[in-house]
């Protein structure tokens, strides 16, 4: 007897602008996450594995990575969102709005708030704008992307045009800070790092040494504990056929990746505070070799704080190849094909002068 | 000097009738596990990984997955039962008789209530009902299977042959509810799933599109985890001198990745009430692409219970292969070679009218 | 712009004699940790998943597994110990001083204790004391290592040679034994172990039956979760112009790997107090089975404890070969190319008369 019950998800023709969707699965975050997280990445920012130095700068308990809550975040918003999207297209406005701990559950829904239809009339783009609370409803994570959706029906009528204006980046009295935050015990011994806000410089150039091979169980655990269901991810049967022949990495993979090599570096960058804007420049799979630069974007003093301040960082993804051996991340327009992210974001860290 | 400390285990000739078997290392859940248990499968479910969810129906905390449970309990039998077998048979009256939370203790015994030598004389079946109770002593999971185990002595005279009368499946009238499930507050946006027990009907059909590669590292991961110890899901080395020139997967990651699979379709199924029978109907390997079907079996009510159903389901694991491309699970009573998995089992579903 | 942010790390000319280097990332022990390490290794020991067992034998709460600390522990020191290290040497007088379990936090620091310059002046060997304190600042390991560490700068002075005395073994009157530790309930069910201390004779060896498959994401997850940075384990791109070609698994995994294996034969013993000497005597890498064999080195009685005992192993682990099939372990003086651990060590176990 044919079923009901399976649904082949949202296509293009089926986003309203301005509706809400309420995602599934409410996530209580627990230890066995930020223990899986460390063993994903590699992580040794002490802040999230260490109760005494959280304690230290004044939190109660030690936050998770922020993109940890990132990842779990975004993965609820997968099989309403993106299940049928032909790519991920960029994020903005990324907005870490209050730290996430062990105990806490997060919720997650999205508004549509643009929408486009190609030109060939095959797809368009959805803008949404997702926002995570906490269990007292506390808005923790707020952030835009925007997908191409495959159309079902390529006769449904096209809707109006309308794309949302975007910030280029998060302005720094928009920053979430907690009060709480505090650096006058600040430990360098524990993250092993010397330089402070003051010592970074607009222009400079940090090419990282670390790189990470990503394992194929590796991607495949991280995203299931995301309970991100994108079937290219998990699919080796179904991706045979695809343009690629095999699985895909999720595209946080690399980031987090990225972040955890960066460390050395930017070992007193306590936690970050935006995503400004992100691209997937180029898909990873499994056997890649991660390495990643930064590039200091901007050092930015923060209103009543005198004791920390931001830096806006580029971290660029390379696979398979040193970043010191890559001058240019693009030529003409278009990324070298070992760039895999292109990522614009905000750091908090102490300030040597006043902590 | 030759040592006696260690032992090649339990053959056919070690059981006798009746006999109760202790198995080793009782286990303590815990946070970690339930972590584990999402990155392994994907599982999507939140009565298993949101507080605010369990105990809008009733839990004092979230239940781990029944599977979980079942395998953790499970993996504690195999070094007296099954380190000799040569196949799993089947499973049969699996009962879920109280949840299990993180910080509850589980300790498995088991009791041989069947012999049956083979008549090629080298090997007979064993049927045990094993038992785990938790640290109260309260029996939360209670099974029958049995197994083809190998004889040791050729000579060792044969048992009398004893077959136990096992239920074709476990009645509705049997099934283990807690009292303090309560479905009144029932979220559908937190399962994702619009679907009710009456919405479902018998014969119906649910092919699942998701599908699952089984990497090497997962597999061994979820065993290890289960602190099962048969060595064909471990030892390479070992297994390239067998049959299949190669490890097997364990048939419980097939049985937990098909119930992960049929989480679309089946959102509102809050647990699994009992497993009515089981059979691994072809081996899984590395690098395999499980998918599944779901056929409903039965529907039944619930003595006292005017808020919730049953369901009696067969869901059957296929690999590399997709459902809707199999019509006929067996053919001249054998099974189609996709065909991994078979199992008959039983859930707990809200009614849409009383809830 | 040139950044000075990063660096290449300490070469045999940066360390001094008797400095003390304090180590990056405090590490608070999860629940997380303790489910990850039995997914990693499949360790059966109940003390270490079994809170009403280790309760009943004196624990408040259930102790960590003694190697898992110590991967934890000695993660930290590699950034500033063996980041340039051309190998391992040896370890030595390593003692477990206190139990640790989820919630305590570990620190650790490294003196300098010994510097020898080899020949060629392009080395040199750095033996480093390393301790682990937790949240009390009690000290809960202490060990030395010995690393070979290129030299930068070819032309830089070598530095007076101090080789330090080492013990052959740490005796049983300095070992650390919880007072609260009791085996008046110690219950061999739990354990599925029939021997005790008086049951072991010197000389004797256990050819421990089952083998391990080293899985590629096996040996990342378990090193990047101890935070252990050494690049060799997890930049494939990077080792293939090694003398390898490929990724090497970090020595640690091998040794939880032998433990874990040697757990049939050796149900009894609670936990390790010492590790007396090692050497990872060949590299191994993914796809490699390992097995390994026990050899009784010694049986002590332990002073003010006469319901416990001490026995002193020999744990050989072997790569892709039954340790049946292994006689000799040396040939001429140096290590059967199969054999990729000798390992010097120390149990505490029940002791059947007393307890």
């Amino acid at each position: 007897m044919q079923s009901n019950k399976t649904s082949s998800g949202r296509f293009f023709e089926h986003f309203t602008l301005n509706e809400v969707i309420n995602h599934a699965t409410p996530r209580t975050i627990t230890a066995g996450d930020v223990a899986l997280y460390i063993a994903l990445t590699g992580s040794r920012n002490p802040l999230h594995c260490s109760e005494p130095f959280a304690q230290s700068v004044g939190y109660q308990s030690a936050p998770i990575d922020d993109l940890l809550t990132f990842h779990i975040a975004f993965g609820k918003t997968v099989p309403d969102i993106s299940v049928n999207a032909v790519a991920n297209l960029g994020y903005a406005d990324v907005r870490f709005l209050q730290p996430v701990s062990v105990g806490d559950t997060l919720s997650t829904s999205s508004q549509v708030i643009g929408l486009k239809q190609n030109s060939n009339g095959k797809n368009g783009v959805v803008y949404v704008r997702s926002t995570s609370v906490n269990q007292h409803n506390q808005p923790v994570l707020s952030w835009v992307r925007w997908v191409m959706v495959h159309k079902n029906d390529a006769n449904a009528p096209a809707p109006e045009t309308t794309i949302p204006e975007l910030p280029a980046f998060v302005a720094a009295d928009q920053l979430s800070i907690p009060a709480y935050l505090t650096t006058g015990n600040f430990d360098q011994q524990a993250t092993g790092g010397q330089f402070y806000w003051e010592d970074y410089q607009t222009g400079e150039r940090i090419n990282h040494a670390a790189g990470l091979t990503i394992n194929q169980s590796d991607h495949s655990l991280a995203t299931r504990l995301y309970q991100n269901n994108a079937r290219l991810h998990f699919d080796a049967h179904l991706m045979q056929s695809s343009t690629f022949g095999k699985r895909l990495v999720y595209g946080g993979i690399v980031i987090s990746a990225c972040r955890a090599l960066s460390y050395e570096g930017l070992e007193n960058a306590i936690s970050i505070a935006a995503i400004n804007a992100g691209t997937h420049a180029n898909p990873s799979f499994a056997g890649d070799t991660i390495y990643t630069f930064t590039e200091v974007l901007d050092r930015w003093e923060l209103p009543n704080r005198n004791d920390l301040g931001a830096l806006r960082l580029r971290m660029v993804g390379i696979k398979n190849m040193n970043p010191a051996d890559l001058a240019e991340t693009k030529q003409f327009n278009s990324y070298h094909p070992n760039v895999v992210l292109d990522l614009d974001y905000t750091v908090l860290m102490p300030r040597k002068g006043n902590k």
